[in-house]
């Protein structure tokens, strides 16, 4: 056994000290998001407890400081996703996203007392399996010393035609697709804040590395190159928040949620890919595996949200109460306004209609 | 994307030619017994319409052609798998006998017209990406040439002292735990098949190794150690069927199977690791991606037996049809008593009788 525990160490040792460092920001990240959702859940059911609910149209959890603990917790949470993309590559950074569905189903489990279904149980493991495949064979960030470099890659024919491409898709969706088939096919709203998104994450990627290199002594501010980054991180994530809300608003966050996790995190993965050329730098079996995690933790997330509202049976495993969902309340026009760099994963229906409990006994007595 | 394809070929130039016979062997393996089950379910349904039913204890089906032909198939594939043993890890050809799950489920979608569960669907999905993984980081074969080699590495301390747990183990089920607990506790059964089921396939391993040397010209019958390795799995292999068949008609086989495929696969790679020492060959990253391979297999392989009898609802996503199993026939007594080296993966399940249909409307108006 002493060989294996000294290729412990050579295995980490493989990861670069950047990549740990994104790592790390990833993972905080999703801590920080998957606890802000239960902390303004608290502050919520605390506002709505002593005033107006917000999905009455209320505003009282304004005043409840739980709530802006939560509200603070999740800009956190964004901040330190938004600088881990600036040290590890997005196919590291992005597929993590799906961990803070397992810290907020977690707490939830642990602190509303929200059980889960032993399905969503699987998710979660689904999701840290597939994380730590890609985690161990996610290519290393090239070194990147000026945000020009940044500029000559986005710059390049293969990245341009991706960005002129993602742009005219979100055009003709806009123009064409929206006014007609928006309210009824989700895949509309989401097809155009997933595509525009990937390119949010990109130009918060070239951003994220003009910071680092400026705070470690490298001013970049003095390229007009970093200030074009920003206005495209603006309006990429501008356009991107209006039509993710518009999904949310319309469909329920249960079909939304997966969906948008899928095709935004695949488009960025595959942006990073032709900006970055993250692949070049890697064999076959490496890729391959890659996927073969990411299409793990899709399959997680798929199963956290098919079964957000089923709760186990009684002991045995034959009956499979069907809790049909206990509507919540739009929680608040405001909540749904925050920064959707990564998966907005917060739960808002529309009418709060209480529904009866069906138990199915799979071997029992036939039902009279 | 040059570089890409050149890797792709470097990635498979890393399988040896062993590794890549045995992973063949496997495949085909899953692929006949996967299909036997369809076949032998489609002999039994044609003898069932012209004779006595073999749930109602006829044997008409044993003159029916393609029963026979189901049986050899079946057969056929077991022989591929004790020879995968010969030239591949256990590692890597254990866990790849899920594959016949899938196998069996996707061809009784088309053929038996049995729909698969989103989930199921799933299940199918996780169990490819999960033996993808696994194949692409199995540990090469170690080159092994006499059958006295696997027996010095058979009577090392370590394994010996496996398997003096393993036996002792067994002893104590079977003494102690299956008069009293055999017929309610599931774990009991399975425990027995799966513990002796790992001394099975090591010796099916060394018997196996043994008879490819045979035929490639070095004779290794002339040692008493191969006969030996026949003793023990003669031995092992019997015990193990009948305590198989022992859960499988005491239990529901969507019990049995998930937690069996876990125990009996689990064990089986402890002991390769222990005596074959695949992991000294390899490095941290690849240890725990394998594990994390395996345990998306796992995932899988409850997820398709979960949702075995359950089906997809109408169009919409939100109503969710249970059919309440249709119960099959006891196939028969006879094909309980296959050979199951590999995972049995048949239905036979007690009393014949539909059972109605509960849709369940998720959004429909409130139930009366």
């Amino acid at each position: 056994m002493a060989s294996l525990s000294g290729s412990w160490r050579d295995a980490y040792k493989g990861m670069s000290s950047d990549n740990i460092k994104g790592l790390v920001l990833a993972l905080s990240s999703s801590l920080f998001i998957g606890a802000s959702f239960i902390v303004k859940k608290k502050g919520l059911k605390r506002a709505g407890a002593s005033g107006l609910r917000a999905g009455s149209g209320g505003y009282s959890y304004l005043l409840e400081p739980l709530w802006w603990v939560g509200m603070i917790t999740m800009i956190v949470g964004e901040i330190a996703n938004f600088a881990a993309y600036a040290f590890a590559p997005a196919i590291l950074v992005t597929p993590l996203g799906a961990l803070s569905i397992i810290i907020s189903a977690a707490l939830a489990h642990v602190i509303l007392h929200e059980k889960l279904h032993t399905f969503g149980l699987l998710g979660c493991v689904l999701c840290v399996v597939g994380s730590i495949t890609i985690v161990l064979h996610a290519p290393q960030e090239q070194e990147i010393d000026s945000v020009l470099q940044v500029w000559n890659l986005a710059t390049e024919p293969a990245f341009l035609l991706y960005a002129a491409a993602v742009v005219g898709a979100a055009i003709i969706l806009i123009v064409q697709f929206v006014p007609q088939y928006g309210q009824s096919h989700v895949m509309v709203y989401i097809g155009v804040c997933s595509l525009v998104g990937s390119l949010s994450v990109m130009s918060v990627k070239a951003l994220g590395i003009a910071l680092k290199l400026t705070f470690s002594g490298m001013n970049q501010l003095i390229y007009p190159q970093t200030w074009v980054f920003t206005l495209i991180v603006l309006t990429c994530v501008i356009t991107q928040m209006n039509y993710l809300n518009k999904a949310l608003d319309t469909f329920n966050t249960a079909v939304v949620s997966p969906i948008y996790y899928v095709m935004f995190t695949s488009l960025t993965i595959l942006a990073s890919v032709i900006m970055f050329k993250d692949w070049d730098r890697q064999d076959g079996t490496q890729i391959v595996t890659e996927l073969c995690g990411f299409v793990t933790i899709l399959s997680g997330t798929f199963l956290l949200h098919k079964t957000k509202d089923m709760v186990d049976g009684s002991s045995s495993l034959g009956n499979l109460a069907l809790r049909l969902p206990k509507q919540l309340e739009d929680s608040n026009g405001f909540e749904q306004e925050g920064i959707p760099l990564t998966l907005r994963r917060h739960e808002c229906t529309k009418s709060p209609r209480p529904m009866r409990q069906f138990i199915l006994p799979q071997d029992g007595p036939e039902a009279v």
